[in-house]
């Protein structure tokens, strides 16, 4: 992704690896100043998961694919390391899954972790290239929360199709909800678009209806885990803006990697909701509001049912909801 | 409506006259200090409505009312106290309504002001007891904005049945959305149901329509317009709130007095949408949010079309959409 470091323009991924050490930015200092910070050490690396210097499942699961192999090249325990790294975030499948592959990886550790990085961005650059298409000379986009380059090391899987029609010249506009409680669509997408010069603006989430009514063409949001049925777990409020697309008859897509269709899960019966904590609605930085002694309540996600998704904007295509099921057999 | 000043628990109005004076509820310091400030010059008025130390149309009405009384007592020309009144704000109907009404009045002047903010008292307990007979026990409602005493001198109108309710003993839970960008369904809506020991919590926007899904029972809001068709304006966010309601199942109730509804209006067409400042999205209190350059869309309302609508809850009872038109002729 484009990024401004110390005055200068570069291209860089959320996670890599350089000269025998992991880089990563540090997404807590988002928008407002681009910090790398370096890791010679895997406990530094479960840190910086842990405190959410990396967030979004996909860049987490390279972070701690990239913390296996420091622990490697440092000639320390692979078990050790696995069981420090695992305890970071309870919830991102993709962390599981990332340490798996590295402990079961014959090859030089390094290479491996590589190769697990670059996966996803070549995953999320074919999801870019299919969902190109949705996007006209004159379209208006919305998206939700933050399913950018950040969150799966480069390119990203909403913002992928954004990012490929912008590089094939089209005029695009993105509505941006600010997506709160923890505001990743104000803070890391707009940050993104600006980075790559897509037009754009930032809209609170309530206004989301009112421009789905009078100029919204196509929504894009990601997921963070689908339903062998097509329902589709993501940030919560995405499932009000489906249901306020699908009154105004404007086509909903969702923009995911193969790996987050779960076979295990047929419908939104069976995905648990998180609930996070009252803080993230209490205080707004440092900034608290509400009055003294306020309760709050915290889903981190909610779903929305397959018969509000237009289609699955995949590494292998745009697939229909009713599909679903014979691709993740 | 209840509220503890100087560690004393009142029960006090939004604005009120006291000893020649006008006292206000200075609702820029709520939730975390109650205020009162006292005027004796219609100019002081002026200032308050215009900086929003007091807010709610109703409310700016009744202040207004107050201040064309302070300028009859000090002597001075209604005239130019009208003149100046009136461009505190620019939109909200009931400012120049009460003026009007002010300087049509034959009798005192206090009395009429007293008279004039008594009768928005009245309409919203009547909206109160007609609107309670929708609260069961253990209902949950879910409710936007604050459309509570704050902003109708006394009682409320979406808060006036759950007052009531909760005299009658009634238990339920209500949903409060904070209501981004200005959250004044954190800071007022929370702070007054909390005075009146109602059960309730808030909620991120995006939150709504997960529990509309799964546990409200049944919204109520309020309205800043309501055409003769049925189609109602309110707070930005409203609209998505109603649509995810009816997907639902989940019935909506808009509660207003009878001039809420304007006779000059046809439908939604009609109404205009007031666009504020992008910096009540891009500033939350002294946080900013988003990349430095970002540009934001703020939209202050929007307009929820009659068939989203299961009645509307007035002092003369609850009245169906398909009504409207014979009541506002």
């Amino acid at each position: 992704m484009r990024a401004t470091v110390n005055g200068k323009k570069v291209d860089i991924p959320a996670v890599w690896w350089k000269d025998g050490k992991l880089a990563v930015i540090d997404q807590t200092k988002l928008p407002r100043s681009v910090m790398i910070m370096r890791f010679s050490d895997h406990r530094q690396v479960a840190k910086a998961i842990k405190t959410m210097v990396v967030r979004g499942a996909p860049t987490i699961g390279a972070t701690a694919a990239y913390g296996m192999a420091l622990a490697a090249e440092n000639g320390e325990s692979l078990k050790a390391a696995a069981k420090l790294l695992r305890a970071t975030r309870p919830t991102a499948y993709d962390l599981f899954h990332a340490i798996d592959w590295m402990l079961q990886s014959k090859g030089d550790p390094v290479e491996s972790a590589k190769e697990y990085a670059e996966s996803i961005i070549k995953e999320c650059e074919s999801i870019g290239k299919h969902g190109a298409k949705l996007i006209k000379n004159g379209s208006k986009v919305l998206t939700h929360c933050n399913a950018g380059a950040l969150a799966t090391v480069d390119f990203g899987t909403a913002l992928a199709p954004m990012r490929v029609a912008k590089r094939q010249g089209k005029k695009f506009f993105v509505f941006v909800d600010e997506t709160r409680p923890r505001l990743q669509g104000a803070n890391l997408t707009s940050w993104e678009l600006t980075q790559e010069g897509i037009d754009h603006a930032i809209i609170a989430d309530n206004a989301a209806g009112h421009y789905l009514k009078s100029e919204v063409d196509l929504v894009i949001v990601g997921a963070d885990r689908i339903a062998t049925n097509g329902d589709a777990a993501n940030k919560i409020g995405t499932y009000e803006k489906a249901v306020v697309a699908k009154e105004n008859g404007v086509p909903f897509y969702v923009a995911a990697p193969m790996s987050t269709f779960d076979p295990r899960v047929s419908s939104e019966r069976d995905i648990p909701i998180e609930e996070r904590s009252e803080s993230e609605v209490l205080m707004i930085g440092k900034q608290s509001i509400g009055p003294l002694g306020a309760r709050a309540l915290n889903p981190a996600f909610d779903v929305t049912p397959a018969r509000f998704i237009a289609g699955f904007i995949t590494e292998r295509g745009i697939i229909r909801p009713s599909k679903v099921c014979q691709l993740t057999r």
